[in-house]
């Protein structure tokens, strides 16, 4: 696994959230290997915080989670080898707070693997298709936080629909359970083995089947790596519509079985909008076709939705018909000051209004959150007057032509100026200047983490509602903490972040259960984008109705009636 | 019913498609009346044709369907009473080619209404909801093309979710057969009984329960009528993101059951795309809330989308999130000549690269549309100098700023003329050269109709494909037609349209079921937009293969065992 194979001996930094523009790689040993690596960490901390780094210097690396609980650090040595580092990953300083995986018993009634099954599995596959090397499935039984261990002892690896559907009919029959795997790059335990299921690895399904340069239409198979579709679209003057910090290890038929939201989201909507068709195998090898390619198609019931967002529990996605739009090359970042909550609502209708088409971002942060940043990062500096605001603001704009984009994203903030909707602002006058803004934005997990313990939740919430979260907290936790609270607002996906000198249960308690009830009650979602997986199954009832939650238990018995795909995952384990 | 009551004393186009700006209206005598009955009409013909009249000078109306292989044609009289008119339009010419409805059997295990399930329903709704009166039935029981006609002695009226959860534990437990019905403008028979079931109609539940200024989520009752929801939102600066000639009686909770295109899906995409949450019905009574307000929220199965397209078959929608996009207020139209279809591809591909975030429509016809029109139609005229050219493109663009989109669209007609991609063309200069444009484009079935008889078929496909098959048909039928082909080129959408002197049946034996084989074959959808209701559950399989087919109606045994939900609809048959 090329994530493993990281060596500490590359500087890599993404200021810019949307844009490979703004990367930055220096210094890299093996290139490849340190820009799937880091795109792989990118996905857990890059989506939210992108706080992580690499120095070459010293080979001294920081990293933290901001969607979980958990909080990593560690140094290697400078003769560090793959397997030495590998270790010191393990003995980091690991510590959960919160909701962890729950407890689970393995299902007595699955079988477990035998002699015979194995000889099957290389009539089907060959040799070369059947992996029982340790190493290689110590690896594919670990997720990448290290968080999750499955003990399987089987990795299959398919190069076809026909044999993903031989080996879920053979498995299904033999009631041997299985956990699909794409990059493994998720985050709450759903592509990772919770016991010994067989593992199916997607990797060899990763050809593009075909591209229609007139409609945009990409269909491909689900193995495709998502930065290697991004890759063949940029040659075709197209974007994939999702993008994400973990695109050079994640495949595309994950991000399905995902649901994964990214960066573009704002802009481009969910894959429920863009995913044109699919092709899936079902728990008992039939394998579902409904790889459509067309915009419109009301013949019966849209049922490739099931499998977006469903997490492997229904079905192995193998093919994938996206919709794919065209890539535009005119960008604008503004970093903007507004006196209260309200103002920044305003803002965000008023761009929304006047900056409707072109706007690709909508991102705030609160004065606290900026105040860590300028505190605790070096070269950050806040490019207004210091006179101190009470709310931040980060516009993207994306167009096709720079000239008028950017006069028509100047005359919206002069609007907004003299309508006292913002105090003060600034335009980004190049690059640069475009990066440092995002840096200030992307850098409040970094400084968080230089700050103490933190507790971290990715919610989403009404917009409206969304800060007054960030108060209550705030009047609830008193001079105990310093609490803050940032996203996008664009979005309506608040992080709130509640910052501490070190660890403390007590304050975990004033915390928790809270957040998720507050949550609960305004109809927001414990889990904007990252999945239930194994780690969350348990807490679906705080975002899901108990009529919800059993309808989906119904389609997973229909579907799949001996609960071999992906078992213990997204549906409650009681 | 509004609809039933218009008058033949208004006047009515719509030149345009998407907005109400080009709307003409004169001499309405009741304007409101009249103004749901053209919209209800323009459903079925506006969104493909929009070529319906209503002339006050002689109260002679001319309606041509383009869906479905139907031609209407009627005169009614100057002292015409309600009911005379609805007599009259009974006695129209009906003529029905190709797909119609298969012939059905009652399910004899539905029981039949008793006089204690009239004093039941009472019982719930009180005497007001529930409607027995005969007209009110009739109207109720005959879809407005006056093509299906059941006979349900019976029409409830809920008020509440609550209501309606009653009623279907009733129905469901006395196994009585269920008709959702919302405004009835359905063009595939869906929303009418077959046999007797009892119409559950949804009209009183039209509020609007929310709506966040700062995120554009509106939330209301399923039987909000379409264009109360954008008067609404208009008020508020937004729009919805359909919009469709039935808007005037069409209901939300209507649009989402059969996921209703219209104008604006080029633009804004699905509705899959757009409902953020739903609260649904099941068929046992049991409420299923997914009415989330939120644009991300990954926990668990997505389930909202069985029902987005489900046709009122697996649940009845009560309530609906959506999110609304800001309203833009600048508008651009051009027209312009491609010599061949490939130039037509290249052209829509530079627009969504050069045009992306502000194009709005790219409609195509080829010069046999264009003939036509020229040759049939009063006050036409082609806007380019008389030189034939093979292909016509007319292209909208919708943005924020009209002098910035005026010259984006300039500088980009200019490259594609140099390009060569376009060999001439016209920019709009007013309101008025707009509706001229799009009167072209719209004014072709019109021309059709004028022309003879019309074979007329509604199909997605690749769009590289999309005009093989009406150069396919031109070589199957040589002289014995005129083969036209035009539509939505932006979304795949070809209304394929064989013009003849007079129906013919040989004709129609060498067009189908070639065209739904050849739309099959290139796995093109023979319902790009309708759904399939009645009329084409049987035809399902052109679109949709076996296990497809067999998932759907595995999905419907589980929401509705014993099948009270709108039978005989969108499964097939047999």
């Amino acid at each position: 696994m090329e994530r493993l194979r990281l060596r500490a001996t590359g500087r890599f930094f993404r200021y810019c959230s949307n844009r490979s523009l703004f990367d930055r790689r220096l210094n890299t040993n093996s290139e490849n290997s340190i820009h799937n690596s880091t795109s792989g960490y990118a996905h857990g901390f890059g989506k939210n915080c992108r706080d992580f780094h690499f120095f070459s210097d010293n080979h001294k690396w920081n990293v933290q989670t901001c969607f979980g609980f958990l909080r990593y650090q560690g140094e290697t040595c400078r003769d560090s080898t793959e397997k030495g580092l590998l270790e010191k990953t393990r003995r980091f300083q690991y510590r959960g707070f919160g909701s962890l995986a729950a407890k689970v018993q393995r299902n007595p009634s699955f079988s477990t693997l035998n002699s015979d099954d194995i000889s099957y599995f290389k009539e089907i596959l060959g040799e070369k298709g059947v992996i029982e090397d340790e190493e290689w499935l110590a690896t594919a039984n670990t997720d990448w936080m290290h968080k999750y261990k499955g003990s399987s002892k089987l990795l299959l690896q398919p190069r076809s629909t026909e044999e993903v559907s031989q080996i879920l009919k053979y498995c299904n029959s033999r009631c041997l359970a299985v956990v699909p795997q794409g990059g493994n790059t998720g985050l709450v335990g759903g592509s990772v083995p919770v016991f010994d299921e067989v593992i199916v690895n997607m990797s060899l399904m990763n050809n593009i089947i075909s591209f229609d340069k007139v409609s945009g239409i990409l269909v491909c198979e689900g193995g495709c790596i998502l930065e290697n579709l991004i890759t063949f679209l940029d040659n075709q003057g197209f974007i994939m519509p999702l993008d994400l910090g973990a695109k050079g290890s994640c495949q595309i038929g994950g991000n399905v079985s995902t649901n994964a939201g990214g960066l573009r989201l704002v802009r481009y909507g969910s894959l429920h909008g863009n995913v044109l068709g699919l092709e899936v195998v079902l728990a008992d090898g039939n394998v579902i076709d409904m790889l459509g390619t067309l915009r419109k198609d009301n013949t019966g019931y849209d049922l490739k939705h099931l499998f977006i967002g469903s997490e492997g529990s229904l079905g192995i996605v193998t093919k994938v018909s996206i919709l794919t739009p065209s890539k535009l090359f005119s960008v604008n970042v503004a970093f903007l000051a507004c006196s209260d909550y309200f103002s920044c609502q305003k803002l965000l209708m008023e761009a929304k209004r006047k900056l409707g088409e072109i706007l690709s971002a909508f991102e705030f942060l609160d004065s606290k959150s900026l105040d860590l940043v300028l505190n605790h990062l070096d070269g950050v500096r806040n490019p207004l007057p210091p006179t101190m605001h009470k709310f931040y603001i980060l516009i993207e704009t994306t167009g096709s032509d720079e000239t008028y984009d950017r006069q028509k994203l100047e005359g919206f903030l002069l609007h907004a100026m003299e309508a006292g909707l913002i105090s003060d602002g600034a335009l980004a006058q190049d690059i640069n200047q475009a990066s440092s803004f995002w840096r200030i934005r992307e850098g409040i997990p970094e400084a968080l983490m230089k700050a103490g313990a933190v507790y971290k939740y990715d919610l989403s919430l009404p917009v409206e509602k969304m800060y007054d979260l960030v108060e209550e907290m705030r009047t609830r936790l008193g001079d105990s903490a310093n609490v803050v609270g940032y996203g996008h607002l664009g979005d309506g996906n608040l992080h709130l972040n509640i910052s501490t000198a070190q660890y403390d249960d007590g304050i975990l308690t004033q915390i928790e259960p809270f957040v998720y009830e507050w949550t609960s009650k305004h109809r927001g979602s414990i889990s904007a984008e990252h999945g239930l997986g194994l780690m969350k199954a348990n807490e679906i009832f705080y975002t899901k109705p108990t009529a919800t939650v059993s309808m989906m238990a119904s389609i997973k018995k229909m579907l799949d009636p001996k609960g071999i795909l992906n078992p213990y995952k997204v549906l409650p384990h009681s």
